[in-house]
């Protein structure tokens, strides 16, 4: 247990590793994968995304105001590097990809129907921080895949989904599950 | 891939899941868990915590402006959880769970010794969004366990530390690694 003193970094992790769509119109619809991703407010939900200014998402979600944030998943793995790497000024990701775009609730950006779970989300603030804005934001409709949908409690599994973790430049699945929320105080061992 | 729509709510996973220690003298040093954290920025270093005003440790760091992100472990599941549900108001968690305060450089609040990696933050600015208060905050320096560090590159293997993730309601280990940053244009798949 002895530490070395390391610069200041981004050494937070896992994180997920999403695939953010955006646009208003088939023509302008674009996917960018994110890590610098999270929860900020459990009432009302809120999550926020941080974007560099040079990405072209940057100005589409600027001009809209909405996004979606589209669950990733072990099998959409090359999907999630590849919209990562590339920029939707070169190349349409949802038609290179096979991706299809679909109608959410509530916001004009399309959801990624391969994707288990579809979070959409409207910005309510931006806060420009150095390298990456931070758009903060209001999770206004979900839209889940009734294939994990549990038909007993109407409850969504989403680990049964096999999301996508992002940790330290890697990608991973999730491993073996060690307990739920609380397990400590259900034990006798305190 | 049929959807069927969700009401609004908190389903962006898996996540971190750290346990964050603040303080400024031993007698008031505490531990709280949290997953609703991330990186904001990658230039300047800044992540965030958002914590429920009514937590014990929402007081803590309102008052010294500052706090550590302690990455937990596959090992450290146990007392991620506990703290997360035992309040430092009714107990000594670093006693309790025989945890080891250990000197930061920079910041006046306790790393936690157990952990591989800690980060140390400084508070930049509180965003008051509901249930949750959102500390943006400056990442001022790190701490790394030498057990982890490539003897032959001086890099840090986070990943060898076995870090642990919260995904919808329970704890995980990563699993298999499916790749690393990049892998879908190293392919000649396109």
């Amino acid at each position: 247990m002895s530490k070395v003193p390391f610069k200041p970094g981004n050494l937070l992790y896992p994180l997920p590793a999403v695939m953010v769509s955006c646009g208003d119109e088939p023509d302008n619809f674009n996917i960018i994968t994110i890590a610098w991703t999270g929860t900020i407010c459990s009432d009302p939900p809120m999550c926020y995304i941080s974007v560099r200014p040079e990405r072209y998402s940057h100005e589409i979600i600027s001009r809209t105001g909405e996004f979606v944030i589209n669950i990733t998943t072990e099998s959409l793995a090359f999907a999630t590097d590849w919209c990562g790497v590339k920029s939707g000024r070169d190349v349409n990701k949802f038609k290179t990809l096979s991706l299809t775009p679909e109608k959410g609730q509530i916001v004009k950006a399309p959801l990624i129907a391969e994707s288990p779970l579809n979070i959409e989300c409207r910005v309510k603030d931006v806060k420009r921080l150095g390298s990456h804005d931070m758009f903060i934001s209001e999770v206004v409709a979900i839209d889940a895949d009734e294939k994990f949908i549990d038909k007993s409690t109407g409850s969504f599994q989403l680990n049964h989904a096999q999301p996508l973790a992002y940790s330290h430049g890697k990608y991973y699945g999730l491993g073996e599950k060690i307990g739920g929320f609380g397990f400590s105080v259900k034990k006798k061992k305190h």
